[in-house]
């Protein structure tokens, strides 16, 4: 017998229809004998709906009422579950983050977990109880206040729990049957994983794969739970994160581990021209980007010629927040001396990542030569150890994703379907 | 300076837009320099919705879900309320009823108070800040879950913290300007009261009058709540409740303190024919009818006649119970020898209320004529010390209530206006 968390998203708990098929796996899976905790997300477009009702009576609306309010969603939709299961004849339990002893920080709104102490979660597994868990919201021990936990924060949720009370996986139910190699709407070859490493799919949410969060992915390495990412709807296999990168399995042979292609099309290309080169000016630019709350993904700038002292600045930042990044930087242009500040929308990145990458010298070459090959432009690029990423013009972006795909043997061989390339029985070679 | 605790229900903000204006109100209350305690019931239909997700995932809801789901709805328009209070420059925090301490028995979906222990209201108040709390929910310390307060909860939640809080007034804001000698819909000779006592505003409450939930009142009475019931809408003086019987003000000179009259069309009238005339066996009805969870009304038992040791048994149910004690007592009629049990709904009641009953001996003659006179049948009567109360058929309520109003000379001078009648500058006798 084994302890289970399962996280359901807002789209698998859209409707009470949905409520009612996710009530009938959690009992299938207690069926088997197993404690199982699940963590819910707000029905479909609630929390939408709640923003909206919050932006009628509010131009800029309080954090902290904010949270008050959009928590009630993740409640609701357990309620509902906890009925749905008690009409299947299993007995349920649905927690509020707070009841569940999730501890969050004071910052309404984006609150990180600091400590999970299910109390009142163990007692209800204790007495034969599936246990429902609201996810993205936690009690803040400072201000006494429920608090949500931002992007991916049901995911967390799950994951802080499956830690706390040790279990044995948690399983991240989703619209998607896995982590694929590249997404399938747009890479038809696109095969599903195994399994990631959690380096990896950290690699992979940073660089735009919506598949898990990238802070939920943080959480599980750092307290070493195995997180098995799956379909709401079918039953199969899934693909496991777990390990570190030293276990990343070559399922390419010669090719090493490359896991896949992730892109991002939520980005921004902002460009700072006629930077004086005076020292100190650059970390001025950089520090108002930083005070508007905008995180610089990738940032290069071009050496002054020999005829004059400016240079140009131009990086990535998140699409939602330069808008007040920009408006910060034009405050600062007089007393920095700059000359103009562009913002570009019709951007996007594509990544390539892979432990395997460390081992495979000539991977940038292979990145730079299929995208040339694919007529697609390269704005801006950048390496970490086991990641290769470059900014296109967006209308290009899909035969970059393809051309990578293909360039670093991603495509699944003609003729075998997905889970028969990645079937649990296949021996697959450790790099 | 006062400390005034407003409750506004369901209507006052089943819009934005509605809310909007109760955050206006709330603001200009506190202008005045008074200290504010807003509770606020869900917004318009929340509850219903609620309520119709439920029944789609569970023909029988558990009683714990089904509270955490409804107190949702009061969070939701809590948080809504105090943004929109934001926007208007005032400081406000909202808070749930298990955060605002509002401790309650465990009974989920009917709990009572038992207590309130206001700590964060105080501390809220304290710093200047209008304080929202949830109305119809606590928390029962003996589970540590929320629960619901049953009908008429959030002035309940009202009334309890102005009595914890030492409120100097709560004010019960809704969608009629005060309480009505009658329903003005029915009567157009209807007046404002002024001023109700307790005890008769019981009796109204009790006999059908929806402008306040019974329960609250009797928690008024017990603490010595001043409440004052006004419209959600206008600035109107409203209708004060406080005060004993011994302060009913003779409004009508010689008519004595006559109220009101009060009617309810959600009863039914059941009826047991046949009963053996044994002892026990009329004791075993009501025994039946009390395990279904149904209090008996009024209830009448005709004396055997000379021929036959039966009797038949009528009373009077609330009609949201009737068909449980119904089923009820055909399961113990073969044990108890009764020939029948009927239901039917087609009743109304109508009451006549009023601190003055005492000192008016003839009061029942002419409750009596009034009808007779109107050509309505009285099909049960019943009397406390201060009310009056008939069963008729529902198709000759309406002219009860006005035939009752007439008679006992409750209609408005002609000519005058209600607020004209009931001004405060005009001197009323005291009785």
């Amino acid at each position: 017998m084994a302890l289970i968390v399962q996280k359901y998203g807002g789209s698998s708990v859209r409707s009470t229809e949905r409520i009612k098929r996710v009530a009938e796996r959690v009992v299938a899976t207690r069926g088997e004998g197993h404690d199982v905790v699940v963590v819910l997300s707000a029905m479909g477009d609630t929390t939408d709906r709640l923003l909206e009702l919050a932006r009628q009576v509010s131009d800029l609306p309080s954090p902290r009422e904010l949270d008050m309010l959009l928590t009630s969603g993740e409640r609701m939709a357990n309620a509902l579950a906890a009925m749905a299961i008690h009409s299947l004849g299993a007995d349920a339990c649905s927690l509020s983050g707070p009841q569940a002893g999730v501890i969050t920080t004071s910052a309404y709104g984006k609150a990180r977990i600091v400590d999970v102490t299910p109390r009142r979660v163990r007692q209800a597994l204790d007495r034969g109880a599936i246990v429902l868990v609201a996810g993205f919201q936690g009690l803040s021990p400072e201000t006494e206040d429920i608090t949500t936990l931002g992007r991916g924060g049901s995911d967390t949720t799950a994951i802080a729990l499956a830690a706390a009370l040790k279990a044995d996986v948690c399983e991240i139910c989703t619209d998607v049957d896995g982590v694929y190699t590249a997404d399938p709407r747009i890479v038809p070859e696109a095969r599903r994983l195994e399994h990631i490493t959690f380096e990896s799919m950290e690699e992979m949410a940073a660089s735009g794969a919506k598949v898990l969060a990238l802070r939920s992915v943080e959480y599980a390495r750092r307290c070493g739970v195995t997180v098995l990412v799956r379909s709401s709807c079918h039953t199969g296999p899934g693909t496991t994160v777990s390990g570190s990168a030293d276990d990343d399995r070559g399922e390419h042979g010669d090719h090493g581990a490359i896991t896949g292609v992730a892109h991002d099309v939520s980005c921004a290309k902002v460009a700072v021209t006629g930077v004086p080169d005076r020292p100190g000016t650059v970390a001025r630019v950089f520090r108002a980007v930083a005070d508007a709350g905008c995180e610089v993904d990738t940032a290069v700038q071009n050496v002054p010629g020999p005829a004059g002292g400016v240079r140009d600045i131009t990086f990535l930042l998140p699409g939602d927040g330069a808008p007040a990044a920009v408006a910060a930087l034009r405050e600062i242009r007089a007393g920095t001396g700059f000359a103009e500040v562009h913002q570009d929308d019709d951007v996007a990145k594509v990544s390539v990542i892979g432990g395997g990458m460390r081992a495979r010298p000539g991977a940038t070459a292979t990145f730079c030569e299929a995208l040339a090959e694919a007529g697609v432009n390269i704005e801006i690029m950048s390496t970490s150890e086991i990641r290769i990423s470059a900014v296109c013009r967006t209308a290009r972006l899909h035969d970059a994703i393809r051309a990578l795909h293909r360039a670093f043997g991603l495509d699944r061989t003609p003729g075998t379907t997905p889970d028969k390339t990645l079937d649990h029985t296949e021996a697959v070679p450790q790099t």
